[in-house]
């Protein structure tokens, strides 16, 4: 009896085909998860028309997929089981020559996210979508999950910065857009569906994306505040000075900011342990020497008006690594917690402060919970949790998330900012979600996935 | 027997309901087009919960539905029948004060553009949406259209400028999502799917806008050059220099600048006739005496470059406001033909140049046409065209259509940057959407509006 497998042969090549032992010799482990792939088969394409071909063999075989980029997900969006079948990006990662006069980036959905930087860096051009998993982190995986990460506040998530898009629907259907212009208003901008639905709708294959200019200045500080109000107003107050410069306002409280300065890694500390809030903040511009002093001058006035109670800026680039080394060395935070529960909530800017509070307090009454570290992109309203604990029973994990995420509903929050949905945080989706929203996207699903073949289970449960 | 208007009547108040001759008297024309409107009914909500009754009793009937904001659209969006029910938005033109720490403002549909930007500047923010029509233009058909206009180069369209969304689905549901989060990854973002789908899915009722930082400074210049890649290299030299300033780059060709500035209206000529391209770039900053000086430093290095030939910048705001007001003159442009025919089409920026002179030579070579201007927002690949011609006769219409719209498909360009497509421009769609693309199209009109009842026949054709 011929087999699905067999079907994959007519169209790729056997190398391009794993199963059984060569499937798991080569992809024993999932990142963050300490356990082997489950897969069927894993096929590894080398063009859109291939992807499109095996789509379509799927499709007939009712054969559910997982589409793997970078595997950097962090909320179980590419778990899979040994019924599904796994189309991994790998093979198609080449990537056109910037266009510099429309300042844009033509990639296959497999490209290293670090590797368009530099392609973009290299040519007097900045791609400013940034994370920590940058180095593992493929383009089609950060369009599919629209990553956001460190520099949002100034250049917006990844649905910013794609302009066109090819993918292929579950049926094998090749949807092709890739255009370079900016404006396109000829009805539906159907792109904006397969951005951040977690390759429920489509396999993203290749983008065109928007590139901007490269700054040639970068200024950076270190501020202490002690009340939330004032985190707001000293933000207002620095957006309006920079003038479209500031490009991350990076809020960390208090205990969060003692524990990762206290790591062995850091070799300096750039403010005292006496505040309730520290900011990093960093702005982009094109002269160095005035951007330098417009900080200063601005620190002195908020210090003067007694916006914040201390500061301290980056006189070189090296001490404005340190500022960063600082703020992305969440390993730090990680390494003091025997279990950890991570958290990546979305809040309106101007609760956030009180919430927070209301939460860190709430967690500490908890039997069980050891450490509760919150910073976060304070400018997008972005708070990220680590919580420190005894034991991985689910029980407290669940009494945890409860406790997280009781307020999201009434301040109509988000119970995922900038990670997605996945399977881990399915079941809180209707905090943030309604019921007709719900419903609605049910219907979009079983219209554009009508078998429930592409990442089932995953964001929504669709019968299918 | 007891018709539709009845079952209105149980929803809404004989006055929010116009029939017959208080149609008439009330809605003679509508802007730009010179003919009395048609239509069943003209129904005046006065709340979302009024707006989804009226719509389940649509929904049940059958009854198709088209919605009014302020009439501004440009391509028939908004051309009805006498089968037809029209919901004018008019009345549902409340908007809560702007709150100043999550800069968002709450409005309903109906609340006029320029009344928002009031708002906003009363305090200290600025909603950055800004186009000539934004004294009558509602929020809703903003949202409904994705509008565009003259800052989209540093503020994005609309689309970037939507948190949260509340919509009536064709069959009443209320979609509710008002929230003022800026990042929000909670599975598929539904309201991208009525942004820009002019009023073909849902009825746009109530959004939370997003505010940025009122700017302290404003800078100016108008620039002449010869050469089509020095536009692109000098826009790249200024965006780099000014640092996140650059809010506007519109370029003007040669004749169009001639008839914009001889116009009686214009006491003032920056440059003389001897360039081929004129720029008119803005700056919006902080800092009124250094930005000056800034951009100052940035004209000469740029002449002594010889990227550009001239340049005059504006030594005060009434400077500003004249170089301004040659731009936006289009008035003046039309005067001078019998008949007109406008363009909005997109292309990507490196080929503008070689394309519009094409074009323009090809356009000149048909017999009846009398003027041609081009203008635009070259920093947004968006250019607009303005032809008069010496009837109003339909051959020489699609005659012209043909020319411009001859090379969108080669370059992956579109027949509508900002306008829409609405009825003008159905035809055209083909040319910058792929077959596979229109397909999907149709099918989520069919999802969300089964009955085929919201503007029908508008943008797509879809039986129902």
């Amino acid at each position: 009896m011929s087999t699905i497998i067999d079907s994959f042969l007519t169209v790729i090549k056997p190398e391009q085909c794993l199963t059984g032992d060569s499937l798991l010799s080569r992809y024993h482990h999932i990142w963050q998860m300490d356990k082997p792939l489950q897969a069927k088969a894993m096929l590894l394409p080398e063009s859109t028309s291939e992807v499109a071909e095996l789509m379509k063999i799927c499709h007939a075989e009712n054969q559910p997929v997982t589409v793997f980029g970078g595997l950097t997900n962090l909320v179980g969006s590419t778990e899979t089981n040994e019924q599904e079948v796994v189309i991994s990006m790998e093979r198609m990662n080449s990537m056109e020559q910037p266009d510099l006069q429309s300042r844009t980036i033509t990639v296959e959905a497999g490209v290293i996210l670090e590797h368009v930087q530099e392609a973009a860096t290299k040519n007097q051009l900045l791609f400013p979508l940034n994370y920590g998993a940058k180095g593992s982190a493929q383009i089609g995986g950060a369009i599919s999950t629209n990553a956001g990460g460190l520099q949002v506040l100034r250049y917006g998530m990844t649905r910013n910065l794609v302009l066109g898009l090819e993918v292929v629907l579950a049926d094998g259907t090749i949807l092709s857009s890739l255009k370079k212009v900016i404006k396109d208003n000829s009805a539906y901008d159907l792109k904006q569906l397969f951005i951040g639905s977690e390759g429920t709708l489509g396999v993203v294959t290749k983008a065109v994306l928007k590139l901007v200019e490269l700054p040639k200045s970068r200024v950076s500080a270190f501020v202490g505040i002690n009340e939330y109000d004032k985190v707001v107003s000293f933000m207002r107050y620095m957006d309006q000075g920079m003038a479209g410069t500031l490009s991350s306002y990076e809020l960390i409280w208090n205990e969060s900011y003692k524990t990762l300065t206290k790591d062995p890694s850091i070799d300096w500390t750039p403010l005292p342990y006496d505040y309730d809030y520290y900011i990093l903040l960093e702005g982009l511009g094109s002269d160095q020497e005035h951007d330098q002093s417009r900080l200063e001058n601005l620190l002195e006035g908020a210090l003067h008006e007694e916006l914040i109670l201390d500061a301290v800026m980056a006189y070189s680039q090296s001490e404005l690594n340190k500022f960063w080394h600082i703020r992305e060395n969440v390993d730090a935070l990680v390494a003091h917690c025997d279990y950890d529960q991570h958290f990546d909530i979305s809040l309106p800017v101007n609760v956030i402060g009180k919430t927070i509070s209301s939460i860190t307090e709430k967690l500490a009454k908890i039997e069980g919970v050891t450490h509760i570290f919150p910073f976060g992109h304070v400018g997008d309203g972005n708070i990220h949790y680590i919580i420190g604990k005894t034991t991985e029973e689910d029980t407290l994990r669940r009494q945890i998330n409860d406790v997280v995420y009781e307020p999201i509903k009434s301040i109509k929050g988000s119970v995922s900012a900038e990670h997605g949905i996945g399977l881990h945080k399915k079941e809180y989706l209707n905090l943030c979600r309604t019921e007709e929203e719900i419903e609605l996207m049910k219907q979009i699903k079983r219209t554009l996935d009508p078998k429930n073949i592409l990442n089932r289970g995953k964001v929504l449960d669709v019968t299918g």
